[in-house]
C-alpha cells in the first residue's frame, strides 16, 4: 500500500493491481483508513487518467453484488442525480419511461443535508415498501415495467466506505472520485441504459459548467467502456424545480406534471430527462422521444403506470389521485417579503436546510423525516414580489421550528430592484459522440 | 479539521492556530489518524511557506517538554545529523567541542535500519548509563562541560506520532515536514548553538545537492526565527566514514581519532564539524575554531574529555584506552574480491542492511544489539583490489548469519576496471547569511 500512494504521490498511473489491491484491502481491514486517506488526497491533488478511473469503477462496483438483471426481459433504464434540492425528477420520469415500453428496474436513495431522495418521498404515500426481495423486484418489473426500491447495502460496499473517508478528509470534490462512486453503483445495479443528471450552481458539487462538463464526460466514458448507453444532462441546481420541497408536497407535484398540469419548469425538465432515457433505450430520435413521453401524459398512462407502481409495493393510491388527502402538517408560517422587488438571490442551499430544519429531511442518517413538513415556494428567483405578500409556507408540526427555519431561509435571499440574470433549465448534454452546449 | 485540510489542499498558507489544532489535537487523539494523514500528503503535494514550516515545528516541539538549559552556564551546543552508514562523528566532535570549553548537554537516538545510532555506541562501553535524571544531566554538563543521553520521550511527542503516521503513509520524504521533525525535536532540547549535519547520497533522504541545500536553509531559518545560532554542513553519505561500522568497533575507531590517529576521511569531517559548532558558539573565525579543535586532539584533552563523559556516566573507560578489551564476536569472516579492478559501486544502504544482518542494528525497534557485531572495510570506494584479497571482515557471534550478509554486501558492490568519480566528503555550508558551496 505504501508504494502505492507513494506511486500516486509521484504522479504516477495505478494499475488494475495496485487499485484493486488499494480498494479491496480497505474494504477488507487489511488497509487502515489512513493510508487510504493519504492515497485519496494523492489521487486529488495528481489526478486520474480516464482509463484508471474506469478500472477505479470496475473494481469498486465488484467489491459488492452485481446485480444481474438479464432475468427482465427488454431494455433497463436507470438515471441518476447528482443532488438537487426540491428534485422530484425520478418519480416523473421513471413512470413516463416505463409507460413507453422501456423497463425500469431502479435503486435510490434516501436524503441526506440539503438535498432529498426518492426513497423518502416514496414512503411519504403510506403503505409504500420500498425494500422488496430480489424475486419480487424482478417480478413487478416484468409484470409492470416498473419498480423503484431503496439501495441495497451491499452495493458497490467499497463506494460506502470510501465515501465515509472522503467526506471527514476533504477529498468529496474530486472529479474522477465523484464519477468513479456514482459509476460504481450504477454498474452493479445493471441497467443497460443509463441517464445522468449532473446538477450544477452554488449548491451543487459542480460549481461551474466547464466542471459539470467534466465529471459527465469522465461517467459516459466509464459507463461506456462497460458497454452501457450513457448520456448526461447538465441542469441547473441555483432554484429548486418546481415549487414545493417536502415529501408529501414534492410527491403531489410530481403527480401533477404525470396528470399534464404540474410546473412549465419542472415538466420540461422531466421531458428532456425522459427524451434522453428513451434515446438511451433505442426508442428513436430526440424528436420521436419527446413525442412519446409527451403522449404517454396527455393519454393518462404514464400516470396509471405510476399508480401501478406503487400499489404492487403495497402504498395508497388514494394520494396520489388526491393529494389533498395526504396528512398535513398542523401549522403553517407565511414567509413574507420586507420591501417591493425582485427575488434576486435565493439561495437553495438555504433553501434545502430550512425544509430540513422545518422536519422534511435529515442532517444525521438516523434522523427521522416529517412527511408533511416542507416549504412551498410561492415566488422564486426572479419573481417580483410586493411588500408583505408572501414569498412561501412553511409546513411543520411544531410552530417553533419556523423561527430557524425563517433565519435560514432569508439568509439566502436578496430582494433587489432589478430582475436577476436566470439560470438555463439545461445547460449543456454530453454523450459518448460529445458535448453540446445549449 | 476539515477545513484545515481542505486549506492546504487548495494551496493556502495554514495560521498558528490552524497548525495548533490539528498538532495538539492529532496528540490529543481527538484528531484521527485519517484526518492527519491525508493533511500531510496535502503539505507534501502543496508544500509550506517559511513562515508555516517555523510555526508548525514551534508548535511541534511545544507539544512535548522544553528543555531549559539555563541551569547550565555558557553557551551550549548540540549537534544532529540526518542519518547515515558507521556515522560516528557525535563521539569524535562532542568531547573536541567541550574540550575547547562550550558546553556539551546533548539528546541523542538509537539506531534503527541501516543507520545506527550514538547512543547505541554508548552502551557499547560496559557500564554506560545514557539515561540520567534531568538534575544529574545538569550536574555532569556544569562539572565537566559535557553530557550525551538518550532522547526523553516527553520531547516533541507530537513529532514521535506524527513521524511513525508518515512512515507508513508516504509523506516522509516532504522536506518542509523533515525540517519541522527534525528542527521541534532541536529546539525542544535547548541548546543555543546548533550544527546540523545534512547527509546526502543514495541512501539518505536527501539524493541530490539542491535538496540537499534546501532542507539545510529551511532548518537554519527555523533555527534562527527561534533565536538559535544554526548551520548545516552538506557531507556525502554514499561512503561510510571511516572503516569500521557496528558499535564497539566505531568506539574503537571514534577514539583513535580523539588520539590523533584516525582515517583521514573521518578525521577531516569531524574536524570540519567541530570548527561549525565553535564558530556557531562564538568562538572565532574558521580558521581559529580548526585550530582550536586540532590542538585539542593533539594535546590529548579531547581524548580526556571523552574518558571523563564516560566515566561519569558509569562507563569503563578502559575500554576507551585500549580498545582491544572489547569483548570480541565469535566469528569473522573475510569477504573477498572476485576480480581485480577499483571498487565502482559500494551501495552504502546495503552495506549498513549487512551489518544489520550480522547484529549490530536493527530492523524493529524491539530487537536487541550485538555491540561486537560488524564491519570493517579494508577496501572502500575508489580503491583497488586483487582477486582473493579481502574486501572487509564481517564479525557475528553466529556463522550462520555471514551468508545473508555477504549476499547483501555484495548486492550494492560493482568492480570495474576503471575508477569510479569519487563524491566529495563535503559538499556545502549553509548559514544564516546564505549558501557556501565547495
Amino acid at each position: 500500500m505504501y508504494d502505492i500512494i507513494a506511486k500516486k504521490r509521484d504522479g504516477g498511473t495505478l494499475t488494475r493491481e495496485e487499485l484493486a489491491f488499494a480498494v479491496n484491502g480497505y474494504v477488507a481491514g487489511e488497509v487502515p483508513d489512513y493510508q487510504m486517506s493519504a492515497l485519496l488526497m494523492a489521487i486529488y491533488l495528481r489526478g486520474m487518467t480516464d482509463e484508471e478511473t474506469a478500472v477505479l469503477t470496475d473494481v469498486m462496483a465488484h467489491s459488492g453484488d452485481m446485480v444481474d438483471l438479464s432475468a427482465i426481459e427488454g431494455i433497463k433504464a436507470d438515471k441518476h442525480s447528482t443532488g438537487g434540492v426540491g428534485d422530484k425528477t425520478t418519480l416523473v420520469i421513471a413512470p413516463i419511461v416505463a409507460a413507453c415500453g422501456v423497463k425500469i428496474a431502479k435503486m435510490s436513495g434516501r436524503g441526506l443535508g440539503h438535498t432529498g431522495g426518492t426513497i423518502d418521498k416514496m414512503e411519504a404515500v403510506p403503505g409504500t415498501r420500498t425494500s422488496l426481495t430480489q424475486e419480487e423486484f424482478f417480478k413487478q418489473v416484468n409484470e409492470i415495467g416498473i419498480s423503484v426500491i431503496g439501495q441495497s447495502g451491499q452495493i458497490a460496499v467499497a463506494d460506502k466506505k470510501m465515501y465515509a473517508l472522503r467526506d471527514v478528509t476533504a477529498t468529496v470534490g474530486c472529479i474522477p472520485l465523484i464519477a468513479s462512486s456514482i459509476m460504481s453503483k450504477k454498474l452493479a445495479a445493471g441497467s443497460d441504459a443509463i441517464l445522468l443528471d449532473v446538477t450544477m450552481g452554488d449548491g451543487a458539487f459542480m460549481k461551474d459548467l466547464d466542471s459539470a462538463i467534466e465529471l459527465a464526460r469522465q461517467m459516459v466514458a466509464i459507463g461506456t467502456t462497460h458497454g452501457r448507453k450513457v448520456a448526461a444532462l447538465i441542469t441547473d441546481m441555483d432554484k429548486p424545480l418546481g415549487r414545493n420541497i417536502g415529501n408529501s408536497l414534492e410527491v403531489a407535484e410530481s403527480m401533477a406534471v404525470l396528470q399534464g398540469k404540474g410546473p412549465a419548469d419542472l415538466t420540461e425538465v422531466c421531458l428532456q430527462l425522459a427524451t434522453n432515457m428513451l434515446i438511451l433505450a433505442g426508442k428513436g430520435d430526440a424528436a420521436t422521444c419527446r413525442k412519446m413521453a409527451q403522449q404517454v401524459i396527455a393519454d393518462g398512462s404514464a400516470f396509471k403506470k405510476c399508480c401501478q407502481m406503487f400499489a404492487a409495493q403495497g402504498g395508497e393510491v388514494s394520494v396520489l389521485e388526491d393529494p389533498e388527502r395526504f396528512r398535513k402538517a398542523k401549522y403553517s408560517y407565511e414567509l413574507t417579503a420586507q420591501s417591493d422587488g425582485y427575488i434576486y438571490k435565493n439561495d437553495v442551499e438555504k433553501i434545502g436546510n430550512a425544509s430540513v430544519l422545518l422536519g422534511a429531511g435529515r442532517i444525521k442518517k438516523e434522523d427521522t423525516i416529517d412527511f408533511a413538513a416542507g416549504i412551498t415556494m410561492h415566488r422564486k428567483l426572479g419573481d417580483f414580489v410586493k411588500t408583505g405578500e408572501s414569498i412561501c409556507t412553511f409546513y411543520a408540526d411544531d410552530e417553533a421550528l419556523f423561527a430557524a427555519a425563517e433565519e435560514m431561509y432569508r439568509g439566502g435571499l436578496v430582494i433587489k430592484s432589478e430582475p436577476p440574470k436566470l439560470p438555463p433549465l439545461i445547460y449543456a448534454r454530453v454523450t459518448a459522440d460529445g458535448v453540446e452546449r445549449f
